[in-house]
């Protein structure tokens, strides 16, 4: 095949540029970089700082951007407060994943929450953001939080009926150890855990380039034991397809409307009117997910 | 610099990627192509049309990825749609660009509409079109279709007061030849072929990246004399930030429900709800832009 753009390409400094394919639907995002400031290989994974020209630090798990210091506010922010403000009183929060703390501190900004236990199956992905991104953990020395290193899925099955009102899922990918966390079985524990009034929060990928595991994360869901689902979207720059989701499950998730504290925090994007905004989805979305037209 | 991932590097066959980046944000997109189908210098630009793996064809100008046929449909619905559902009556619409005719398919969807202009400076741009895009071009036998090569600037200056109801501005970015289609002198030429009902749509650029950009895009139309503005955000995944916006001027924009024929169209991402959600900016968003907290 002819070369696409020898021009730029002469230009181009391999190892200048953070570059990441998804290889599933030949595409391929890139970040320039300026250093590497961490490369280390944990229990579990391959972890990575690098300094980029314009977005920050990046934390790059196994070659895959987990965030950037521009963009991760979209993400953490649409993660956490949906559910919380979704919940009539969230007291009880566990986060499952979520070692850079970012979700925790979206977490911590609501006045109800009495604890939050975050349970990271990687104590160096917590001790790198302690030391790289110092403003996502900020919100760390908050007596409310409780730091557990281990298996996310071990915890849930091991926590009492009823023990939280709100469980958030800030996986990877569903590949490799990550996988488990989007399946029945542990979506079944976290039903338990939560009992009937409780609310579960799941990234749920891009709902451009992976629909399919969106509409399977919804199933999944449904086969658990959740009559009610709700799934929100929103832009995400520096992930695959630059938008991704989240969905809710509960018992009247659909029903509800944002709580007004919704309007009090002090957030970047996120608002009741977003809240309430991204949960209408795009045609193609809501046939491919089952919504019926005019429903949300 | 460390070399950040050797091994991915190793493997990567640079012939059979379509790379853009993005230089002010240092970041970089890439698809993943399997033909070069068009490679052309017409007198205006270098024109490319590539088949890709998984994204169909996508049409490349000056090296910059003007559509693909995964993901066109979600920038020419919005950029067709809500000016047209947001109008009490189109008749009369004028394309400035669009030679791709994705957006005048589009447009050719309302009843209402009995005549519209498309202007592009390029003919080979729509030549190209018609051979490798066959779908974006379906309409173009509509006899209410007209096509004009010309300068877009020329046109609008020339014609007549209230000519159009509708003006569609469908350009590249803000950069060379196109600059001129992002200030207040093409602007007031708009308004007054508009007159005070008519109403004109732009794209404008990435709410993430360009958030400047798209302030002074605003500035100008409301320097040109458009009373009221609204911009529209809305996914773009093969745009740089994967996230765009539509801004919309006219008498009386902001008040605007979508008329309900927007739920009549046969589109894939467009509807009257996601119009209205779309209008929904996220705080810091609408704060650069100097939306009043409460408002739209």
């Amino acid at each position: 095949m002819k070369a696409l753009d020898p021009g730029w390409r002469a230009r181009f400094d391999h190892a200048r540029w953070f570059l990441e394919p998804c290889e599933e639907v030949g595409s391929l995002f890139g970040l320039e970089c300026l250093e590497v400031l961490l490369d280390e290989h944990t229990p579990w994974q391959h972890l990575q700082v690098l300094e980029t020209r314009h977005f920050g630090r990046a934390m790059v798990l196994d070659g895959f951007l987990m965030l950037t210091q521009r963009d991760n506010f979209i993400y953490h922010e649409m993660l956490v407060h949906p559910a919380l403000c979704s919940h009539r009183q969230p007291r009880r929060v566990l986060i499952v994943g979520g070692g850079d703390c970012g979700c925790l501190r979206e977490v911590l900004r609501h006045d109800t929450v009495e604890r939050v236990v975050q349970v990271e199956l990687d104590e160096r992905v917590t001790r790198a953001a302690e030391r790289f991104f110092p403003e996502l953990c900020e919100a760390n020395d908050d007596p409310r939080a409780e730091f557990v290193f281990a298996d996310g899925i071990a915890c849930v099955a091991d926590a009492a009926a009823g023990t939280f009102d709100v469980i958030i899922v800030d996986s990877t990918d569903p590949i490799g150890q990550a996988a488990r966390l989007f399946d029945r079985t542990f979506y079944r524990q976290c039903h338990r855990v939560l009992g009937d009034a409780g609310l579960l929060a799941v990234q749920s990928e891009s709902p451009m380039i992976h629909l399919e595991v969106l509409a399977g994360i919804r199933g999944e869901l449904a086969a658990a034991g959740f009559p009610s689902l709700a799934t929100l979207q929103f832009p995400q720059p520096t992930y695959p397809s630059g938008w991704w989701s989240v969905t809710l499950a509960g018992g009247d998730v659909l029903e509800a409307e944002p709580r007004p504290a919704a309007g009090q925090l002090d957030t970047r994007f996120y608002s009741g009117e977003v809240h309430t905004a991204s949960r209408v989805l795009p045609s193609f979305v809501g046939k491919a997910l089952g919504y019926s037209a005019g429903s949300d």
